[in-house]
């Protein structure tokens, strides 16, 4: 009840805001992406949240700028970022001479963009990006690092089953070029993707429509029937006979790519060239990544990027090219733990709960003291309650150990260690060494 | 130099973005400060950046209202927080039903406060909360074992020679309320608090012109005089001979905060009872906490908080005291950073950096992936340059040790670990476990 002097308690929507339980789940996974990033030696960054509205929309333009939270502060224009690649941009072009190239960062922040709220859809939602930036130019090797890492963080949040899917935007901008319909591309594309709905004669009917000639048709159309293996595949891009120097080249850097991201160790199983990804990202201009949960395909790509021929050209002349991927933690947390698909390690921040059944607490405390010395997560349970409640607490906090400690247990120096998930307890010495070992 | 279609990457005057190596170390203190909380068994919150304004300023006014971040976005009244302790108590008071008390839980998030700006204050600035929450009640306990939390984070984060200085709001409240004086406080405060200034005879002076009575005037000053360790003042205040129930609760509360101080492990080097401090909040009803580096006394309190009687009661009925802690991360880390006090474990996120001098870069990768599974934070310079050019990477990003790998490393199966900071090589297989023993 809400009386008149008070306000009613609520979350804007599209904001996460989670119980304790699940905001520990969350924790946990994106402690994984940044140690992660970490591992492969990732720089830290943190970058504002409110930018000048003159910088951040430097680029900007479009759907984008319409979702943009821009307000005025004074007589400042001023805007909350809506991903972390344009303060990234803005970050390298101010700091270029401060900075050691190949520039490997990692940032895991919030951004926010005014979208239709909808079920699963957020407003404000985590990054967490890593992008490398060469200095003038950067070695085609980085392209096959990238989905190495990518492979490290969903084996360790518990997935066997996905597919880093691979292309290179060069390939179909350069077959579209060799047949002279770059202006047509975009009506191309649309054909060709409703060919799983349509049928293959009814592709060919359209394209016939479109203007486009039979030669070209046929090539478009041996294209877009290529299959097989991942090698298999770029076997028969360069068997296509199309010349064209883009197309060639995109060819060549897709080999290198997987024939690279093979020595950094991503199995066949979770990787493959896919040449139907990120047709319509005009950011990217070589490399492309998808990532799908091959048993979840309706959570879409769960970590997407490529490579940028430059990254800051709306700052600077500096000719910054890189490559990068993105999770978008927010949305992926929400549908995993939609689908019960999170494997947390931990289920509570503590490890052991002591509880006191005495008034003198020296002991009940000096014991959590040693514990959290020992790398044990500890908490006294401080309040006077009776014991069934200090157990529901437990309990409801999914604190998997309870050591309480009464009169008896100071005398015998001796305590049970309860195991909360099998209720089976164990005696050991009252010493942190002894707890620590059977926790 | 920008060009005309150009914008000169920039960064909003108030708001705090660092380079890389300045940035690692930020991380770090975040990051202990982080899992002290957790060792204490705090659960994590993680609340919206942006509220609605009717539930962001339900109470705030005056000076806080004026510097708040708020707009509209379509028809909706929007702030930015400018605290964590707000949201908190919005999630509580949303959340009740859903919650385990007492609540203890940390956030560590950015908050914003639309500041003058000058230097080393900031609009846009961490805040590392912990508080707890009691349903109905909370035991004075918790009161000291807060402290005990300041105490493991100021020793982990390097620092020996700082004081959490401690007192009650019911002291004062209690003394001006037992001299009929209760309406005159806030003049009596300014008064006494020039003493350092004008001595004892010229408050004595000012105090009769605002018509204290000289009973009135010597107790406040008997008070004031108070001195000695932190048993001794408690005492004194006991025998102050003042007969006033709040004042009773408030001296009372010291002595059991300052008893259980020690229970918790806090030397009587790093605390003390300090009569002077908080008189200026409100907010708190109870025990208060600020924290001094008694060598570094111009930065201020690097850690304040304290006990309130009721969290939520704009949004709730409910009886909800706390007792909390806050550190103000930003402002810290910018003033230990600028005194050159930030004594971090590492000052890089690789522990190696390998650089491979050959062709074929599968042992270099493969040597890479080994080490990470080790634990061992590992980049493999992947770009294309000349040897010099690759340690000066390292040095740069005061990596502290770093592999060559070449064709004789190969064909010998040994390479040297150079150590960064000694110049040292020494010589060991060319195995990761190898390695990570010698790192």
């Amino acid at each position: 009840m809400i009386k008149m002097n008070q306000t009613e308690p609520r979350t804007l929507a599209g904001f996460m805001e989670l119980l304790p339980n699940e905001q520990i789940l969350f924790e946990q996974m994106k402690q994984t992406i940044e140690n992660t990033y970490q591992k492969f030696g990732f720089l830290p960054l943190d970058t504002p949240i409110i930018e000048l509205s003159e910088v951040l929309l430097a680029k900007a333009g479009g759907e984008t700028e319409k979702q943009i939270y821009r307000f005025n502060k004074g007589e400042t224009d001023l805007s909350l970022r809506f991903d972390l690649t344009v303060p990234l941009s803005k970050y390298v072009a101010k700091n270029y001479g401060n900075l050691s190239f190949p520039f490997r960062r990692y940032q895991v922040g919030k951004v926010y963009r005014g979208e239709r709220t909808q079920k699963g859809r957020f407003r404000e939602f985590y990054q967490c990006d890593i992008d490398v930036i060469g200095d003038g130019e950067l070695d085609i090797i980085n392209d096959a690092e990238l989905p190495s890492i990518i492979y490290t963080i969903f084996k360790e949040l518990g997935f066997d089953n996905f597919t880093i899917c691979i292309n290179n935007r060069k390939i179909l901008n350069g077959l579209f070029e060799s047949l002279g319909q770059k202006e047509n591309s975009v009506e191309i594309l649309r054909v060709i993707d409703k060919i799983d709905k349509i049928g293959k004669e009814a592709v060919i009917e359209e394209l016939t429509k479109l203007k486009v000639e039979k030669t070209e048709i046929e090539t478009i159309m041996n294209f877009i029937a290529i299959d097989g293996t991942s090698d298999e595949k770029i076997e028969k891009l360069e068997n296509l006979g199309i010349e064209n120097e883009v197309y060639a080249k995109g060819v060549e850097e897709l080999k290198q790519v997987v024939k690279n991201i093979r020595l950094f160790g991503v199995p066949d199983n979770n990787f493959k060239v896919d040449l139907t990804i990120a047709r319509g990202l005009d950011y990217y201009t070589g490399t492309v990544y998808e990532t799908f949960l091959n048993d979840y395909r309706e959570v879409g790509s769960v970590c997407s990027g490529g490579r940028y021929e430059n990254l800051a050209e709306y700052y600077t002349d500096k000719k910054l090219p890189g490559v990068g991927i993105s999770i978008g933690l927010t949305r992926l947390f929400y549908k995993l733990n939609e689908l019960n698909l999170i494997k947390a390690e931990q289920k509570s921040v503590s490890q052991v709960l002591i509880i006191p059944m005495l008034e003198d607490l020296e002991q009940p405390i000096k014991l959590a003291t040693e514990l959290r010395k020992l790398g044990v997560n500890t908490e006294v349970y401080l309040n006077d309650k009776k014991l069934k409640a200090k157990f529901k607490y437990a309990d409801k906090l999914k604190i998997p150990y309870v050591v309480v400690i009464g009169e008896n247990e100071i005398a015998t120096n001796m305590a049970n260690i309860k195991n909360m998930e099998t209720g089976e307890e164990k005696k050991v010495k009252l010493e942190a060494s002894e707890i620590c070992k059977n926790v």
